[in-house]
């Protein structure tokens, strides 16, 4: 029966996979969550379901199925736990990231925080907008952290089908290496924010994007491919091999994501054009700009970065900077470099099916546009 | 040799075990963090360490500890790692507690975001003070995170030493019980807050205190006799006896707490006299005193609960409808029953030595008076 449903699964088309997919961990997540959080105030529940809700690409989940699928996994129902455990921690990261970073909006709807500071101010009408605005981070806060333990308890269901050896080699991996590492990740981020551009190397933005995006995807790979093999996450070497794949492609996306938002397309990308300049975040764009800028463009770069008032020529002139320097050529070479080399390791996986989802998979990634 | 440990460890007098356990547990925390944290960034560490240096009482670590003599333990220095997590676990909530309720200090010290802002302000002079909270809040929220998960970590460790199966049922409690349930005693904390004092009742606060305070300390004893007994956490009937007595003894601390807030004194107790009033807490005496007070008393009490700028001769009067209403003695009886109740749980444990320090333990919980 298991080979069977396996079978069904594992024969249909990419975009037909990723559908069925997204329907069931969605179905699976509504159960869930009505199951958990029977005791949960109105205000705590939006927090923690909104963005679980609103569906997304599953993109986490998809490839937890496929590496799994790729170290023979004969019965996928068993995953869904496991599925589900990667996109609420994906979760938990967003709802913080959220906060941390002041976003009003994720997904084209109102941020967590933004959302609960809304609920409160509508229930209080003479209610402080600063003590709304508060109420709402804290709440956003708590959602965070009971998200973060959603995911612990979900990949703690997985000893129901898989060897407890199994099972405690993967929380011990979440808890040791994902956790603290893609936590400082979102550190770095926040502290290259803070620094002067000339003080910011390409090899740190790496880092920070290694850790903050490409770990997580890493993860993710892992933990399908040590239940696919019943074997612990340290001992199955598949799953070193598609970590290295993942973390590769999480870090094209991501330089291939801030390519988007200088010279994208504003409705595609749902956000404005140049929100990272506005921030002052130092992409690898801006640091490879900067080392190949003539004074009078370096004098531009830190004029235009971090400041909330940019105008559409202020991006313009940022932009054939970052042409005219070669630092867009630069990046889009190193994306390409990163996704070849995903490639090469995805190829190296014996299952024809699994290799052919994989690979259209990494497509998806790095070829969506927003 | 582990059992000469043992006796040795048992036969100390309450306070000198307490001193040992305290510096050994500092001990410990110290190499961890070290261990752990190489790759992190000063601020990131200043973080997630500087509550877990300060020391402390090692409530929750004696507890675990005393509850595993109970149930038999013979090796207490296996225990290290679990004491360590329930510590972690705690100083993870006071961090995000703290940037939830704005508070500037812990134990005498700045609370870890002012910490870091105060850091990131005095590196870059020129920034923003608003930017430099900023930070300090978004560091402190990473850092409460990565807290979070040094105590799955810890719990993860136990395995060398302990069952899997029992291993296994600690972490699943902890993310199925501790954790949602903790934090929507947070969660409650805030929302009470929010409501009109007449719209909150008795049993509301108590929810309130059992979930936020109570949870943790019964989590502790739960995991002690579970390990002491080498039985997973659900099948050891004496871990149920000691966390209904941790719980009790939780919200009675709870309960005096608040009754020293507003009549104890100002030098012991670290913080203004009054500041639950000027946050506008509606603690379990302010509750209790509404009911049974009359039309101008009332009156004054919704003229002072959250004002902040408060006077001394308002505290007085606050003081003197919470005596003349019945209020204070009414909750010095419910923490006295509650007390009592925890008192007769552990006199139910068998082994004379453990029961002893076990009473010890409430009693130091129950009369600190800060």
């Amino acid at each position: 029966m298991a080979s069977t449903f396996s079978e069904r699964l594992f024969s249909m088309d990419y975009p037909d996979l990723v559908a069925f997919v997204s329907k069931t961990t969605h179905q699976f997540i509504k159960g869930y969550l009505q199951l958990l959080e029977e005791d949960f105030t109105p205000d705590l529940r939006e927090a923690t379901d909104a963005y679980l809700l609103r569906g997304g690409k599953c993109l986490r989940p998809m490839l937890l199925l496929l590496s799994a699928l790729a170290a023979g996994e004969r019965s996928p129902q068993h995953l869904a736990s496991a599925m589900l455990a990667v996109e609420c921690y994906h979760t938990a990261t967003l709802v913080h990231d959220d906060i941390i970073d002041h976003d009003e909006l994720r997904r084209g709807k109102p941020t967590v925080h933004t959302l609960v500071a809304r609920r409160i101010a509508s229930r209080y009408p003479r209610l402080d907008a600063s003590k709304a605005a508060d109420y709402g981070m804290a709440t956003a806060i708590v959602a965070g952290d009971i998200l973060f333990g959603y995911s612990a308890q979900l990949f703690g269901l997985l000893s129901a089908h898989y060897p407890l050896g199994v099972v405690n080699s993967i929380l011990l991996e979440q808890s040791c290496e994902l956790h603290p590492g893609l936590l400082l990740g979102e550190q770095l981020d926040m502290e290259l924010e803070m620094m002067d551009l000339q003080d910011v190397t390409p090899k740190m933005v790496e880092k920070m994007m290694r850790l903050k995006t490409g770990l997580l995807l890493g993860f993710a790979a892992r933990v399908g491919a040590a239940l696919g093999s019943r074997k612990p996450i340290d001992k199955c070497p598949l799953a070193e091999t598609l970590e290295n794949a993942a973390e590769d492609a999480g870090v094209a996306f991501q330089i291939q994501d801030d390519i988007l938002g200088l010279f994208g397309d504003e409705a595609q990308l749902g956000k404005p054009i140049g929100s990272d300049l506005r921030e002052g975040k130092p992409t690898l764009l801006m640091v490879k700009a900067w080392a190949k800028a003539t004074p009078a463009e370096r004098r531009t770069l830190k004029k235009v970065l971090g400041n909330p008032k940019l105008t559409e020529s202020d991006v313009a002139a940022v932009r054939a900077i970052v042409e005219r320097t070669g630092a867009l050529a630069s990046c889009r070479r190193r994306a390409n470099t990163l996704v070849k080399q995903a490639e090469k390791a995805c190829q190296t996986v014996s299952d024809v099916t699994a290799r052919k989802l994989l690979l259209c998979w990494l497509d998806t990634l790095v070829k969506r546009s927003h």
